[in-house]
C-alpha cells in the first residue's frame, strides 16, 4: 500500500495525457477522487500535488484543479539521463524501435562533427521512440566505428546507447546541444503520427568523454504537440 | 586600431546574417579577406575564429570556410542577462518598439501565475525586439502593480524591464521558463515579417526575486529561422 500514490499519480496522468481530462478541464474534486479510488483524501490529494508540481494540474482559486497543456515536461538539468529514464521517472512507458542500424561512410557533415578523416566509417542508428506507445521523438545517431568495436551485436531496442557507452568504459560526460524549430516534412510526420508541417523541436547533439573525445553525434525531432521543455536560470545576474 | 578584428567579424556577421554570404557558401579565404579589409592576415584570422567559435562559420577541411546556418544562437546560459546586453555581446544592434502598455485588471491564467487576488491589477507590456532591425521576438511581459508603483513613467524602448527592477530594488534572481513549438498565426507572422504557419519559439517565463516573490510573468514568441538555443550539460553521469 505503501506508495499507492503513485499509482493514483500514473492514472491521473495516463488520463490528462489521453485525453480523458483533456486541456483545461477541471478534474474530479478530493472527496470524488477518494471515492473513485478507494482511498483517503490524503492519498489523493499527494498524488494531485505531483502532478501539480511536474506541471501538469493548476489548482484554481473557487474553480478546483485544472488540466494544463498536455505536453511532457523535459528538463534541461545538469544532469545527462537516458530516454528511458527520463521517461520512467515520470511514470510513462518507453519504448524503441530501430529503424536502422549499419556501418556506412561517413558524409562530410557527421566527418566535420565527429573530427573524423574522410575514410573513416561510422554506425548510424535510426531510432524511433515512444512513450506510452505513442510515437514521440526521431534520433539519427552518429559513432565512430573506430571507438567501438563490437556495437553491431547489440539490440538497441532493448539496451541503452548511453549504457553500452558507460559498459564499454566511454562515459558520455557533457553533451552540447542547438536546438532549433522545424516544421515535419511527410516522411517525418508519418513516422512520428503527426500532420505534414506540425512543428517539431529539432536538436543537433554532440556529445564527449571525459577526455573531450567526440564519442556521438545526433539529431533529434521531437514532436512539438506532446513535448515541453522546463528549465530554470538562477543566482548570478548581470546587467550592464 | 586595437580592436579592428572586432569590425571585421561584425562586418563578415552582417553579411552572413543578411545573405550576401549565404547558408552553405564558401567565405573569401584569408588571404583574400586580409587584401579586401586592408588588414593583416592574423588580423583577419581572429575575427573568422571568433565566429568559428560562435558557430556561424566553420572550417572544413580543403574546402575553406562555410557559412552555417543562419539563426541567431541564444545560449541557456546560468545567467540572467538583458536582451540588449545579449545581442550586444553578439556585435548586434538591438532596439525595441513598445506596442502596449497599460494597467488592467489580470485575467485568471495571469492572476495564477503572479499569485494576485482577483481584484488586483497588473502591468501589461508588449514589446517588439528586433536585432539589426529586424523584428526577433514578441515578448508579452505582465507586473504587478503592488510591486512597482511608477513604472507608467517609464519608456520601455528606452529602458530595460530588468534593469528598472533593478533600480526599484527588486533584482530578478531566478526564471523559470516552459518552451513549447507553435505555428505563427496571421497577426503574429504580421508583427515578426514571417509567414502565417512558419514555426516559433514560444516561452513563458516566470521571474522571481531573492525572496520567491513572483515579480514578471512572460509570454514570448521568437521566430524560428532566426534564432537557435545553445547549452551543454555536463558532469554527472546517471545511468540506471
Amino acid at each position: 500500500m505503501g506508495a499507492f500514490y503513485l499509482d493514483i499519480k500514473k492514472d491521473l496522468l495516463d488520463k490528462i495525457l489521453s485525453g480523458v481530462y483533456p486541456q483545461g478541464s477541471i478534474i474530479p474534486n478530493e472527496y470524488e477522487l477518494a471515492e473513485i479510488y478507494k482511498v483517503s483524501r490524503p492519498t489523493v490529494r499527494k498524488a494531485v500535488q505531483i502532478l501539480v508540481g511536474e506541471g501538469y494540474l493548476e489548482k484554481r482559486k473557487k474553480r478546483g484543479t485544472i488540466v494544463c497543456d498536455p505536453t511532457i515536461r523535459q528538463e534541461f538539468a545538469q544532469v545527462i539521463q537516458t530516454f528511458d529514464q527520463e521517461v520512467k521517472e515520470k511514470g510513462l512507458t518507453p519504448s524503441t524501435k530501430v529503424l536502422t542500424f549499419k556501418k556506412e561512410k561517413a558524409e562530410e557533415e557527421v566527418c566535420q562533427k565527429l573530427n573524423l578523416s574522410e575514410t573513416e566509417k561510422v554506425y548510424k542508428l535510426v531510432r524511433l521512440r515512444y512513450i506510452d506507445d505513442q510515437p514521440n521523438v526521431l534520433v539519427t545517431t552518429y559513432v565512430p566505428c573506430r571507438l567501438f568495436e563490437h556495437l553491431s551485436d547489440i539490440d538497441f531496442e532493448k539496451e541503452s546507447l548511453y549504457q553500452t557507452f558507460h559498459k564499454e568504459g566511454r562515459d558520455i560526460t557533457s553533451i552540447k546541444r542547438k536546438l532549433d524549430v522545424i516544421l515535419a516534412d511527410e516522411t517525418c510526420a508519418d513516422l512520428l503520427d503527426i500532420k505534414n508541417g506540425d512543428p517539431l523541436f529539432y536538436f543537433h547533439s554532440t556529445g564527449y568523454d571525459v577526455t573531450h573525445t567526440v564519442i556521438e553525434y545526433s539529431i533529434a525531432k521531437y514532436r512539438g504537440d506532446r513535448n515541453s521543455f522546463v528549465f530554470e536560470l538562477s543566482n548570478t545576474v548581470y546587467y550592464s
